[in-house]
């Protein structure tokens, strides 16, 4: 399976490199960075990384994507969206990881579904989309093939959920065990819970 | 504080990008890339990424080096180990990830230090020096300025120990906050120790 991991400049590094490095241990996956227009792209922790032109990807796969400051000006960026739009309703899963799930609201891809985010960003990313049931008490959220993670570190815990889910639980742990993860596998459990409002 | 990231073809992501989140939510730290020759290093899972040459380093700083099968190669590197040696010497502290420590140790920057390492890699590690005191229980190991970690994962947990060491548990307990992190705080607590031997 082709795993596209979207990227744009100001992306938070762990967000899309915690669960690259999970899904990178399912033997069938092939690993591949895009962003809108191909070249270097700035990580916020100050990470160049090479990608390729999202143009040329083969949307057939799941597509990743993290969230970090530089979701804040993305979601006013049409040209963006409309292209995360396409690649979304064509890839077989999608996984959004902290304000990641910003960015498909107002593609308008989880449009009546339930998704979670970030949770001091919560009110910002409630802001982007009215038509989103949002979740304020989950490490992640799965509603048909979306899958939507807590903050940051929560992406890890819902791609091996992920893992869990396609390839069964036995696969899940031994890449935790792997990788010395101590994984918290129940997605309802949420530590950082939005207590408020 | 100047964050000298150590990395080289098949240096594991998470082992170096785990940390980098940490380390990067510390506001006078300034994180550079680097690697022997400079110019693009691929992760073991394929993320290609921009870096300097080592010899254009600010040394005076904390120095920090991933594991990952390109550590294979490396042990026996002379000029790397060489590099390795002087950099690991003049840096303020020195924080190694996974078989990283097999690095450190090769170069002699262990020799009757305590150390740990990647749980399933421990016997090839410990292969790699006879000089180290290799500690088979232990998240993460300090000695002096040598902070060595258990595998991939484990480098996060170290590193909210080294934040707090420096300046204080409740910046490390506000970062794990902010990035939705379950902080394992107990450098001895060890839930992938090796059993046998």
């Amino acid at each position: 399976m082709n795993i596209n991991i979207m990227l744009f400049d100001d992306f938070e590094t762990l967000d899309a490199f915690g669960p690259v490095e999970i899904l990178s241990r399912i033997p069938s996956h092939v690993l591949k960075y895009y962003s809108m227009a191909g070249g270097i792209v700035t990580s916020a922790q100050g990470m160049k990384i090479e990608t390729e032109s999202i143009c040329t990807a083969n949307q057939n796969g799941t597509l990743v994507v993290p969230g970090g400051r530089g979701t804040r000006a993305l979601v006013n960026d049409e040209k963006f969206l409309a292209c995360l739009k396409t690649m979304g309703e064509k890839a077989v899963f999608c996984l959004s990881i902290c304000t990641g799930s910003a960015l498909l609201a107002r593609a308008g891809l989880l449009n009546d579904k339930k998704a979670t985010s970030n949770k001091k960003a919560f009110v910002w990313v409630m802001s982007t989309s009215d038509k989103v049931k949002w979740l304020k008490n989950a490490r992640w959220v799965v509603d048909e093939k979306f899958y939507t993670s807590s903050g940051v570190s929560a992406g890890m815990d819902m791609t091996l959920g992920f893992v869990s889910d396609q390839y069964g639980v036995d696969n899940a742990r031994q890449i935790a065990q792997d990788i010395e993860y101590i994984w918290h596998a129940d997605k309802e459990q949420d530590s950082f819970a939005v207590k408020e409002g």
